[in-house]
Parts: C-alpha cells; sequence; structure tokens
C-alpha cells in the first residue's frame, strides 16, 4: 500500500503513527504542499478534494479521510487493537477522536490557514479559493485553550481519552498538540493530567513516525 | 436506550433515521435547544459539550458525536448493515460519512450559527461564548454549493455515496440537504444525480424518524 503524504503536515502523521503502532509498512510518496503540488491535475486525478493522506490500495484505488483510512487498517490488521475492544469500546474510540478533530483539530487548523501568509486565498482545503477571516483564527485560539481544558478533565479520569487502552484517540490529541506547539500554542502548566498524558503518548516509538 | 433529540435539530435527526433503518426502537427525550436546555446544570451532567444527541446506555453511561453511536448500533445490530460490507467497503462509508460532515454539515452549520438572530454570542455549539461571524456564514454557503457539486458527480458514478448500498453517509447527506433547504439552500435543477439520488433516499420511511 502507499500513502500520499507529506511529512509536515499533521493530517497524514495521524495515519502513519497508526500504521507505525500496527506494524504495517506503507510505502510513502510525498506531496509537495508547500509548492501547491496538491493542486496538480496528476494529483487532482488521486484526490479531487486536493488534500493528503490519500491511501492506495493494492488495485489502485484511493481511499481518503483519516478515520476510514485507520478503520481500514484495523479490519485488516486487528492487532493491536486501536479502536478500543467491544462495542462500547469502540463507541468510546470513536467519540473521543470526533471530539478532537471537531473541538481541537478542526479549531487549530482554522487559527492556522486563516492566518497564514502562503494560504492567503486558500483557507479552506481543496481546490477552491477563500479569503482569509483573521477573526476566525482567534476564535480557533480560543476553542483549542477550551479543549486542552476538557482534555485535561478528561485524563483526570482515565489513563487515555477512551479509557484504559491507548487509541486512534490519542493518536488524533497528540498530532493536534504538536500541531499546535509549533503554533507556539501549549499547554498550560497547571494541566497535569494532560502533561502526563502527553508525556506518556510522546515518548511511544510510533511518536516518530 | 435513550437518546436525548431534538426534534428540529438535524443533528439528532442523523441518528433516528440510521435507528429506524435499524429497527431499533429508543426512548426519545426532548431537550428544549431553543430554551437552552442544553446549558442547564442537568443536561450539563449528561454531556459537558451542552449538544444533542447523546445517547444513555442502559448501565446509565453517556456517548455522544454520532458517527460513535451509529457505530455502537452497528455492533449490537448488525443487520442491516449500514457501515457498508467488508473493510473497502466499511472504509468507504466512513469516508464519505467524514466528507459530507466536514464539507458539508459543517459548512451548513457555520452558514447558520453565524447568521441565526437567537444564537448572536452562541455562534459555536457548546457552552462557551463566540461571537458570530458574517463572512463566516458566507463561506458556509458556497463551500455548501461546491459540495453539492462533487455529491453530484460522485452520484453519476455510484448509486449511493458509498457504493450500491445505502449507508450512514447517504443519512448524513439526507440531512444536509433538508437542513440546507430549511436554509433555503436548494440542490440545483441541473444535479440530476443528485436529485434522483435525493428522490430516492428521501421517499425511504426513515426519513420521517
Amino acid at each position: 500500500m502507499r500513502l500520499y503524504d507529506c511529512t509536515t503536515a499533521p493530517s497524514p502523521r495521524r495515519v502513519r503513527i497508526f500504521a507505525a503502532e500496527k506494524g504495517l509498512e506503507l510505502e510513502l510518496i510525498q506531496v509537495d504542499l508547500r509548492a501547491g503540488e496538491q493542486f496538480s491535475a496528476a494529483f487532482r486525478a488521486i484526490n479531487p478534494d486536493c488534500v493528503v493522506p490519500v491511501l492506495e490500495l493494492d488495485d489502485g484505488s484511493h481511499l481518503t479521510e483519516i478515520v476510514a483510512i485507520c478503520d481500514y487498517f484495523e479490519a485488516i490488521k486487528p492487532e493491536p487493537p486501536l479502536f478500543g475492544s467491544g462495542a462500547a469500546g469502540r463507541a468510546a474510540a470513536l467519540m473521543w477522536n470526533a471530539k478532537v478533530e471537531q473541538q481541537g483539530l478542526a479549531a487549530m487548523a482554522d487559527a492556522f490557514r486563516n492566518t497564514t501568509r502562503g494560504l492567503r486565498g486558500h483557507a479552506v482545503t481543496g481546490p477552491d479559493g477563500y479569503e482569509q477571516i483573521p477573526e476566525l483564527a482567534e476564535r480557533g485560539l480560543k476553542r483549542v485553550a477550551a479543549f486542552y481544558e476538557k482534555l485535561d478533565a478528561r485524563l483526570a479520569e482515565a489513563q487515555y481519552l477512551a479509557g484504559d487502552r491507548f487509541t486512534i484517540a490519542d493518536i488524533s490529541a497528540l498530532v493536534l498538540i504538536d500541531f499546535a506547539a509549533w503554533m507556539k500554542v501549549g499547554i498550560a502548566d497547571d494541566a497535569h493530567h494532560l502533561q502526563r498524558w502527553y508525556q506518556s503518548v510522546a515518548a511511544r516509538p510510533s511518536a516518530s513516525a
């Protein structure tokens, strides 16, 4: 399987970490987002949404959307389970992954895409042009701070986001926090539970994937 | 099982339709979003994110996030399958569901929440106050129009979004289109494939759930 990737971008990193935890080997193909390669005719034929990651299956078909790619990996290689265990465990992993995506990653992307100079006129991923909205970037930063408080509260009562087992939700949250740190948004010193969890998940070998 | 619901809101409708397709009976508990009941202490104890739907399991625990609730239903009642079939079928259902959420429903919510008078100061779901950003509403409407073109193109090549089988992705798109129609955003007359698909899914008995 081949993964259309961009080493520096947060979204494909979620898939690389997930695959590393599974012990799945992927052929990585770099897409130069800074140079606009995602808008090339060649890449549009692979993903008209013009984003990475994209998983190319051995039959040549393409799969996009991180949760779908990771679910596919879980189906073809169930061990170790990264979507929890049983109906309730799986639902908890999907629930926390969705919260991290909607309240964390989407808010951080709003902050990033609506202020970064190189993204003027491209404030939304994809082929269509959208102007930046600076107020939305400010809102995004406030939302990320509010979400970190929720994460800290959750991690006061559970070892990992979905419970006592490391899941896709932890991978998504790790990537959120590293993405935010790169944007100079850190974890508060008094968020002890979030700090404890971060030290633990960032120390896993998969984090360098 | 009990579902915290609001008859008029699009998000819980996705779960009601999914449950109806499965033949699952839910006890519905109405949360009056217009009156702000989601911000009450009683409801915050159920879901600190202050949104519906919330599924209450028989052990008293609560599950939020639509994809997680629907995945739970799929696990406890696999027939009829609404997340496709097999690893690739399931991934396709999750992929299209994610596209509908991110490119359709989130954009439509941006349009709704950033213009509706009653949501001033509450432009983002949840307990924290965020002012409306009118430019974001405009962006949302443009994004929905662009996404409808993608849906039409996809439905030119497949009967349903994820392929030859009705899935959660079709439920999400049906709810998107009805939500948009209520906001006076319709399907273009020349979007023949999307029109054909809409007539088909809107005619299913579950659509009235």
